[in-house]
């Protein structure tokens, strides 16, 4: 049977920020979860939408026209192709949500930010 | 620009147990709250795997060949295909995660519990 998978105690295995870890698979979809802190890089993902959910912490989602503040208990859809900058001043617990072998850096897949796939904690 | 959502707000709005509201939508894939109460019936999507999240209390996962406990910060991949009963003895407040389309209760499209699709909150 497949064994339950506790948020909280999955994250303490997360170590580096910026590194999105996988916990579980649905489909061809998987869910990650990250530590955060400091400033990303503007990217984008044609191919897909993306979730995040805010575990604990604060987070900022910067957009070309504005941003979002998202908190604990709050979630966001960053659309396909729509360029972001992600953000955290403090150190921010997150998950996120998309299919199976997207780049966390998106088109930029060779910045000192992108990180490996399919990496299962 | 899209909205955030805050899950804590949302499930304020959530009145009926069994009944999945739908408060996110990535690609083809919905994001929905709901509350439950009792026992559900026994089902299972044979196309897709089902993802559990728990927001607040407790609930059971009944399988054929046992069973899996999930609190608040757990969740669960039920594979496609596979019988499963949903259960929670006091209130329990879920996020699910699956395909659009996606009939609660499975095969039994016409079961007491069905509930409507595509309901936004």
């Amino acid at each position: 049977m497949k064994k339950k998978i506790n948020l909280h105690d999955k994250l303490k295995k997360v170590g580096e920020y910026w590194s999105p870890k996988v916990v579980a698979e649905m489909n061809d979809y998987q869910f990650k979860l990250a530590k955060i802190k400091g400033e990303f890089i503007w990217h984008d993902h044609k191919e897909t939408d993306e979730v995040f959910i805010i575990i604990k912490g604060s987070m900022k989602i910067k957009f070309r026209d504005g941003e979002v503040n998202l908190s604990e208990g709050e979630m966001y859809v960053v659309p396909s192709g729509r360029e972001h900058k992600p953000y955290a001043e403090k150190e921010c617990q997150i998950m996120l949500v998309e299919p199976k072998g997207v780049v966390n850096t998106g088109d930029e897949k060779s910045s000192d930010l992108t990180a490996a796939n399919d990496i299962w904690i």
